[in-house]
């Protein structure tokens, strides 16, 4: 039986029972009304905590000391994140100033430092002025009703938060998932990582909620690769503290299918609000591919569509170019038999076995002007399924990460 | 002993012995003055022959064409070259019309058409015009000085030709390698096409002649991916006739050293005009990572850098941000030890030991006004050494492609 997922009205990272969060202006970031730039998000009680990171081969010391605090044994209650800063690529004291921060977090909140996570987000190669963490985290007020002061907290030059929660009954007892994310999805003048946190009130199991949040993210915060640059400091995780008071969540029945689809639900809309934030952008796309030999192979050639600045600025252009449709999917280098394409926009086929076939072209360049464009790419050989997201590329995206001249 | 490479005054690919060239306008490009789009490239006798292609999912039927008329036991005379058309997701009829050119040229200069090879760039999805093909091609009239007319047919929206010969002497024997290239390296409105044709009067064993090639296209046209997008029609293509009547080249000798360092200028020439004619670009980009566990760890890293948008922004806005650096650097994921990095802007250090270092702004914001800036990236932990080449980003490259509306 599956279990019915509902959207809870102005959802949050602290959605979820348990959870408080809030924020502060330490003036790390050039101020501005109702600017915030460390948040601070707990739990009343010991979470399970999953985690994935950057892959990059430089990464913050944040992005270290996280990985070595989570895991299946690990328990953990708070988090701490700065934005204007991010820590990363400043020797050895980027490592101590990371841990001195949780030390405060921890101390501020009456926890165990161990248990205490902490990001940063914002310029490369500056150290972070401890002076200001040392005064204004102790200052930080947590509330239930705090997730969008945390959410506006670890923003960089994004233009608006990014927040959401669901909730599932599991025998009468409510559950929910409440998450946060910030990133542009684009390129900005000394930041593009992507921050995320989720939080819920489920029992979960650790290696369950590892597995889950990996499933999650290969679906969601994996396919929004939309310039190809992989921050130093990107970091999603997972905390369940369990104070919905419902059976542990380990796999194989019903709430465990619900809490899945509850995760993926929660990072697939955050990381289309990343797309759909990118710097310059006005369109998001999304980008579909069905009938691959495999899932994989078509959530390949979907990102490869989806990242493609061929693509990305023929959707600024309105431009029904087909063509570099086919270059981007071809791109991805799967398997696939060219003769057996069919393409749509909004719905509007345009090629079809392979051909470009006759269509209404006012009515394709109407819909590329459209808040959403969504390519679909039928390749006809097998069930594999994908999506993948990203935004349009104009003028306004090189201006914007050009004008910073030192 | 090392024998000297020497350059050839106005080289082309058409100045080894034997080699003739041609163009022609048929009306395929929209005219302009001394515009050709179909050229013509004979050899006076049969050539050994060696190829690289687009690794993309679907390809131009004149690449598959091409694949089956290259290998050890094949033997080349002509390569027929349209521009304007890319000859790419037409159908069926791709193939057949890509037969009929060769079918053409091969009748037009009285040779075998097994021996005839052909490329197309330009639009993709639109049927080529063989009626142009049959009246023009039989029109068009080969010379050894002709090379120029074929650099100048193969054009797409490139701003200029890429030409180049070196010659080296064996036992008094004079040997010429000329070529010629196209593609301006980022993204156009309908082609980003890569071509290349390199032409020797050298005796060369086939096998030794396809290794030769792939060594040097790894080192060159593979090391300029501007912008992330694989064409479907990308060829690079190796003639040897054997014209100047030397000794056969097979390795382990000499002129075998050579020969392939000979195609390794000349190859990397072609390259770096690509990158420097990239589409609204005004600096090239050189990227040296050096120090890398093995070469191709820098390779890798260096292409990572080159193509990175963060960089390529940086350097349109003249802002020595060495943070971004480090991320693409980074993005590769190859080992390195982030403490050891050193990073320099045409020669002046901004980085040492893996941190930013006082250095002179104004000295670095001018080095990245120039024509070419050199990025160069120790990292200090082994010997392997790779370049890559790039051109900065600018707001008229978005222009150029999205002004392009159907």
């Amino acid at each position: 039986m599956t279990l019915p997922i509902a959207s809870v009205p102005n959802g949050t990272v602290s959605s979820a029972k348990g959870f408080s969060a809030g924020g502060v202006f330490a003036g790390i970031k050039t101020p501005g009304p109702g600017k915030l730039d460390i948040g601070l998000l707990v739990s009343d009680q010991p979470c399970t905590v999953a985690g994935t990171f950057s892959q990059n081969s430089i990464v913050s010391p944040t992005v270290t000391l996280d990985r070595e605090r989570v895991g299946v044994d690990k328990r953990v209650r708070a988090v701490i994140v700065n934005s204007g800063c991010a820590n990363t690529a400043v020797g050895e004291h980027g490592l101590l100033d990371a841990k001195e921060m949780t030390e405060i977090a921890a101390e501020h909140l009456g926890i165990d430092v161990e248990q205490t996570l902490v990001s940063s987000t914002g310029v490369i190669g500056v150290e972070i002025p401890m002076a200001l963490m040392r005064e204004f985290i102790p200052k930080i007020e947590v509330a239930e009703d705090g997730g969008g002061d945390f959410a506006n907290a670890i923003l960089t030059t994004d233009r608006r938060t990014k927040e959401i929660a669901v909730s599932f009954d599991v025998d009468g007892v409510t559950h929910t998932v409440g998450g946060v994310s910030k990133g542009s999805g684009m390129i900005h003048p000394n930041m593009a990582t992507m921050l995320a946190y989720v939080t819920t009130d489920a029992n979960v199991d650790p290696a369950f909620l590892q597995a889950t949040l990996s499933a999650a993210v290969k679906l969601s915060f994996n396919q929004i690769d939309v310039d190809g640059d992989q921050s130093t400091n990107d970091t999603v995780l997972l905390l369940a503290n369990g104070a919905a008071g419902g059976a542990e969540i380990s796999g194989g029945d019903d709430a465990s299918t619900a809490f899945s689809e509850a995760v993926h639900q929660v990072c697939e809309h955050l990381a289309i609000e990343i797309a759909r934030d990118g710097e310059g952008s006005t369109t998001l796309i999304e980008v579909t591919v069905e009938g691959a030999h495999s899932d994989d192979d078509a959530l390949k050639a979907s990102r490869e569509c989806a990242s493609s600045l061929l693509v990305k600025t023929a959707v600024y252009g309105r431009d029904p170019n087909w063509g570099r449709i086919f270059m981007a999917i071809g791109k991805s280098e799967i398997p696939l038999d060219e003769s057996k394409i069919d393409t749509f926009v909004n719905d509007i086929q345009i090629v079809a076995d392979g051909k470009g076939i006759s269509y209404n072209i006012q009515s394709v360049v109407s819909a590329l002007g459209g808040d959403v464009v969504r390519l679909r790419v039928a390749l006809n050989v097998g069930d594999g399924y994908g999506r993948a997201w990203g935004c349009d590329l104009t003028e306004e995206y090189v201006v914007f990460n050009s004008a910073y001249t030192t």
